[in-house]
């Protein structure tokens, strides 16, 4: 996709040309959870910290389940997080129980339960600025997170040589604004959107999940092809990213 | 997609090709709803209504919204429609939360609000029997019961001449189990997939909604495209069988 | 009571004697679960599953009883059931909680909590349209239902001679309407109704539960005389339908 | 009914015939509240407070109703209230559920709601200490704060004339123990009992309220005819009780 | 202090002068509970039950904690103990979240949860009648409820010779209105003061809890001083009236 | 107090004295809310959002309320906060309920609820680190957050030459640790001191609120007096740190 040729640099208000993500800061060890990461793209700012609990969920030991773990995500937005104060919940609304399972189900797929052995690792993602994208970020933070939580229990792991993880994950937003197909979504650009796709993919280049919807609108199968080129280019982006950040905890072989 | 190369009949417990949906049943007027149709596909079965409520939400009075109107869904299970008795829970839970937005979502993708007037239509799902794909069902069923609302308020439309629906919609179920592109899976298929997709379609064609996931596992690109494929010819059987049970009901132009 | 004496043929909207239940039809087998009842009655219709759970409720266990088994009822109104959509609530209402109640306890009555063995029948009632007389229509299809669950795992009783149920049950709403005691009331009727009762019966004609109340209004000993005459009768009526609709399922002697 | 010669004084515990109540207390002014009356029937003690609020509750606001009043109870045990302690409830549980809603109707059905205006008057009926009864003791108890709270508002009345109540109301539990009918069983009693039947009459003794449930079991005609002489009985000796509490209170002509 | 050259004996409504209590009741063995307390401060009424149930917290069992007890408390007011009827609450809203920590820390400062075995103490502190003072009320109350309680079970504590509570705790409000120091605070005076401040003592004159706060106001060391010396008058006098209220049943040694 | 007669250096895990607050950061701008502001105390750690909503809450406008504005605050420990993870609750548990009325009251005793106009300023504190003093730390930086919010709508303010604070506020934790009374207690502190105050000071040395409580033991006036000494000089401490992170936002004459 040629966007240099249609757009000049101003169409974005942050200056940046279709197929860029905004910058994206990942700093580790922001608290001093197992895994503590925050992470940011432009204005989007999220704490996702991951937490290893020695125990399983109730449903597993009900089903005798002894050998395997579980890994689950929460996601909540701040009060202050939004320009105007977002009242706090009692419990996860439905936009927020939508997005916390997409966190638990991606990194999931990735995920070896018997590796990890009968414990559970909690990915909190808690959004503390609000700018378009924080379910995608808060995938790519909460990877970040789950590798430092794992690497300070990997002594106690069942089997040494076996990572509880098979790849890394990352997620990136793409849609369709006025006709333009558009990586990285901040909100304004969001909430103009005719079609939302969010795209996780691995650090392999493979599909986690895809989930694109039209907005009040509909998509064709050759805005879909364009959507899916422009999240391969932004997940590879950020898997990169994630790899740097990481550096010598990355756990995978080259 | 060839599949009968690959697949004898018996490969199915019900005997299906692969890319064959179950038989799927409609029945309008199943009460005295507004709209109220008993969809059934295989051992899948949900009682879809529509009702005419002549309000707007409480979000969009204060918005000061008065032209426009809205349409919400709701989705649940009967405890009895699962072999194992489903207790009844005081709210959705997350999955049954995740399946009312994709619904709703899914039929404001060709709703005309302002062709409506101040008004919301309600449709509620309900499971009476589960066997995969409830979700999709729910969505087909949901858009007659929709036609047979609307129709019913017709004459206090704000604009005769202006549908409140811009095309219909379908959604059906495709996923990989071992290896193989199915469509419309049922239960024991749906829990053996490696990867499960749902796709809502307009009747002309278009994507209104694309959610695949992998379930603890990954795909490509080309697996992306056969399931596509899939989907869309499934759509398009089913979107024919909502013209034929809506008859004269159909308020689109041929 | 003479009722043809004092109304002609049109006094009720649909034609009846004041001393005849609306058309009542009971479908067995409507879904897959162990119990599973379509009844009718005119306009008001519900679904009346029942489903055997091997395992007894909490409340039993902490008191260490492991040979008697449990019997309980939910009720509720589908949204759609009523003209007005009935939003639905996170529990059930007052009036709910009320009738599910009083379901459990009528069936209760003629249980053998032993016979049945440590296990829980769930008798779910859910109204999918509603004129009047929901309560009592549906302690009559939860009998039927829950005949057709109890065979379903009669090989597994703990005494095979012993059946879990000693009598039927059944049960009709009678009421006094300007100054005239009817049958079966429609919610027109039962709108209109100075005194309305809900009697609960055996086959046998035993009381198993009178439920009369004046609405904004008292009633003396000759109306409750002439209330209960007429319950009578249609009750007997009734569970002759309910032995017809279980045909060779009937599980007591002639 | 010669229960006199069947029993010997000793049969119940505390020495009364079957036909006796409990001995009966009512001491109004209480506490401060608009009616406030302390009612004991033995052991079982009850505060019961009558409190006018001037506003009406939101749903007859919404129903335009600006002329009528409403009457509202709530009933709940306190923790120490019985021998093992009764933990507090985030909302009223089934039983207490319906039970308020029996006092509401009880009282409902003499209420005159034009005449006491556009006003709300909540019976909090608190359960002090528990021995069986408390529902009826509630009933009884309530009816008399009532008349304390409306006369505490008499000058403001719509129509000074119009008295809102039309009649007074009591009410007492009769039950069959060991085929024996008895009057207002104590909680052992109760306990024991194959029917046990609630009756709210008005001081001229008229019904207001009956309800008869067999514990697993049932009761025939003859049966149903006895507990009902037994309760008229029990509830003229507590109309007599209540009148001579209210002494010149008393809202109703000779 | 010397409130008498300030203040008149006509300043406070009730005619006190600045250092004295209201009138204070202590009723013992009010209802069956094990400890069952009715105490008044003038027009400030209160109910305090105190159960022992034969069981420990869920969270203490986890803990694996087999030979200490537990002492909670739960505060609420009835809904007819205000002028304006106080609506129940499904919960504790904050400000009796507040108090019922509040008295049952108090409580636990002088309890010994060794003597008293594993089992749980529930002090339940219901508010019949509210004129300020509620909380500071209770915790007076609560103590002699508890001296019953546990002098009930004495039999069978682990240790006959090491009674379970080390001291006895009572509690005061004071409070700065207009600039004077008072003690004892009924409604109108709370409302109006400046500062207000709860001390909770041992009747040996320790401080158990101090909460003081201003009231949208501030204050200094020196306002602090006399509130202080307020409070040890006050509990002083209260703690003598509880010994004189328990007589023989007084657990601790002249 | 001369407590380096008594400890060496080491005492404190981390070396303090006992009349040292550990390092204290106050970073202003942390997010974009109209005051942002991440403190911390040594490990503790939290951010405090000051957010303006131009409305005042419901019960304001019930009173008929129209001049004066409201301040109200929030608390919680996101789950990542603590070593053990901490699972988020659906609604404030008893000691979030009672430190966010803490906060709340804090800020609002030097507040002008006229000053600020009929508009509501929420105070969030989340717990992003907790070691012990959140609650205090929470109130310090909350009026550092809130300083920023107000100066933002400085220009809509009713009245500019009226501040709507009198004076900063400030709060820190001291206590009494086996014997010793220290200043800024960490966890390990906390965990094991028998007495625990929280003092909340102005920036002019005046009360705002004592909250000293004997954890499962009692303190006397002596013990009173070198606590509050303490507080007094670490609250003087802060008042510095808070003036100067403020700079020239600092609202008050020098």
């Amino acid at each position: 996709m040629g966007e240099n040729e249609i757009w000049d640099g101003t169409f974005r208000q942050d200056g940046r040309t279709c197929d860029q993500t905004r910058a994206i800061k990942i700093q580790r060890g922001f608290t001093n959870a197992a895994g503590s990461v925050l992470i940011s793209s432009g204005n989007t700012v999220a704490l996702c910290t991951a937490s290893v609990v020695e125990e399983t969920p109730s449903w597993m030991k009900r089903e005798g389940e002894t050998v395997r773990g579980w890994l689950t995500a929460e996601y909540r937005m701040l009060p202050g997080s939004t320009k105007i104060r977002k009242p706090r919940q009692d419990r996860p609304d439905g936009r927020a129980t939508e997005i916390q399972r997409l966190v638990g189900r991606s990194l999931r797929a990735v995920f070896d339960a018997e590796a990890l052995g009968p414990r559970t690792v909690y990915l909190d993602c808690d959004v503390l600025q609000a700018d378009g994208g924080t379910r995608t970020l808060c995938i790519s933070g909460a990877f970040v997170a789950l590798v430092d939580a794992i690497n300070s229990i990997r002594a106690s792991l069942p089997d040494p040589a076996r990572y509880p993880l098979r790849d890394s994950v990352s997620a990136v937003s793409v849609g369709i604004v006025q006709g333009t197909t558009m990586l990285d979504l901040c909100y304004v650009e969001d909430f103009a959107a005719e079609v939302d796709m969010n795209v996780v993919m691995t650090g392999s280049g493979r599909f986690v999940e895809i989930q694109g919807t039209g907005e009040e609108s509909t998509f064709d199968e050759e805005q879909l092809g364009s959507l899916l080129a422009l999240a391969k280019r932004g997940n590879a982006h950020i898997a990169k990213l994630q790899r740097e950040a990481l550096g010598g905890a990355w756990p995978f072989a080259e």
